[in-house]
């Protein structure tokens, strides 16, 4: 089994913003949005502002009590000293956050989690003008998933994935970007199964049971030690296994089994979103 | 105690979105997406219809596949033949039903629940024009609270108003539009307290306890049997309460406590939706 670590594939992403950012003398200035004191943020944003630093983005931290946030954004969106903005969620919970992403301006919104974006990339319209000179946003850890796969010789057309989380931020978007790029893609939630396939969904009855022994690539994002890990029982010899949650969701034996498996795509992310921000102040900024 | 029959209060409203829509000959279109065939879903939707008959608006409930619902409003938006569009929720769950809600044309979201609204109606913005000719839309359930309260002589200036429920699509808005009003509104949800006050949000240290012993009006909308009820010795004599969850919030012997109590605002809530399906119409179809 062959162990892919993100941060070899993440160097040349950043470094190919970093020389486009240099050769240009772009200043690019984004703001990052906290609204706890949670030493893992924390953490992360620190992870943030050191990969900015590295590819030439300045980046701003602001630490700002949650009822703030909104006057916050709402302030960072007219700004035009600020060319794009990061938020640290949860802040509220589900429904309130989903406010929250809507309020960031899609000009600015360099994590791809407006409205705007996602309804884009749903439609499968990958430029945002009919000129095709500009090419629409992605969200980042799915956009890093994708470039994982194509970064290490991984077709998905034609290929069987299951994919175990369907959220709004990475399973759906997920599944819909393979299934665009000629994949079925069998997605699983908490609600069911659905099938993307084609630039459609459908409800489908499998079980996750033949849904694994069809697959040639299975994808796992459950934060939860409820999840049954993957099995090896459950999976054909020589698949692709990724993992993006916070835990891990395959058994060890499982991964033996294994032709491939990439662990976590956390670094990736942090250079998809510098990639879009850099790509939103080409599009809009630069005058 | 003075029990409100919401469907009393309705009949004035109903009367007089049926007699402008009868003296201006308006031929509104609306149309109804339901996901599911739940019979308390299917009830619902002949009670919308019965209540658009009653005013002269054409309703059309279709019922189409979950996986079909983005494509089937998309298509309603884009149709100019269809004013209006009610959707019945839920279809997936909090964060993709977040999702649909902002796919429905803002001109065309009866319910009043798209981010364009919401995002109005937080900042105060009652015109959707700077001539001040276009009202703002409102969504139904708060909207028909705030009606409600204007009916019975309840002038909520300088108030104290306990809300139970801080969802998106009622709580929220609410507590927001009593603080407009003028009202001090602390908002109990389970991520704890927050207090609406002159047009701000701030994180408040106040217990449940000493929240409601100084509340004129206790309003709440909690679904869930494990809510503990609102109980006799927690508040004050001859306060206004109202209940909009679909379970009851208050103890019995608490009603007696009370001066006014409104049991269920549910007729209300579709006459508004009637009362915001011709004020879309007029703003801008009526040609």
């Amino acid at each position: 089994m062959k162990k892919i670590n993100p941060q070899i594939i993440s160097k040349s992403f950043r470094e190919s913003v970093h020389s486009e950012i240099l050769a240009n003398q772009y200043k690019i200035n984004i703001v990052g949005f906290m609204c706890n004191d949670d030493p893992a943020a924390k953490k992360y944003a620190d992870y943030t502002k050191a990969a900015c630093e590295e590819v030439g983005i300045n980046f701003d931290l602001r630490i700002v009590p949650r009822v703030q946030i909104e006057d916050q954004i709402t302030l960072a969106n007219e700004d035009d000293r600020i060319h794009g903005i990061f938020i640290y969620y949860p802040i509220f919970g589900v429904e309130r956050d989903a406010y929250i992403k809507n309020l960031v301006s899609p000009y600015k919104d360099i994590e791809g989690l407006n409205q705007y974006w996602a309804s884009k990339l749903y439609q499968n319209q990958r430029f945002e003008d009919q000129n095709k000179k500009y090419k629409s946003i992605l969200p980042c850890t799915p956009l890093a998933i994708i470039k994982i796969l194509e970064e290490i010789d991984i077709n998905v057309r034609n290929k069987t994935i299951s994919v175990f989380n369907r959220s709004e931020v990475v399973g759906r978007p997920l599944a819909s970007m393979l299934s665009h790029d000629g994949a079925k893609v069998y997605s699983f939630d908490l609600d069911g199964v659905l099938l993307f396939h084609n630039g459609t969904i459908e409800e489908i009855d499998i079980d996750r049971e033949k849904a694994l022994a069809s697959s040639d690539i299975v994808i796992t994002g459950v934060p939860s030690k409820k999840f049954e890990m993957i099995r090896p029982s459950e999976i054909q010899e020589g698949i692709v296994g990724l993992n993006f949650s916070t835990i891990q969701n395959f058994e060890k034996a499982t991964l033996d089994k294994l032709s491939t498996f990439i662990p976590r795509v956390g670094p990736l992310t942090v250079t998809m979103c510098l990639r879009n921000s850099l790509r939103l102040y080409k599009n809009y900024f630069k005058g």
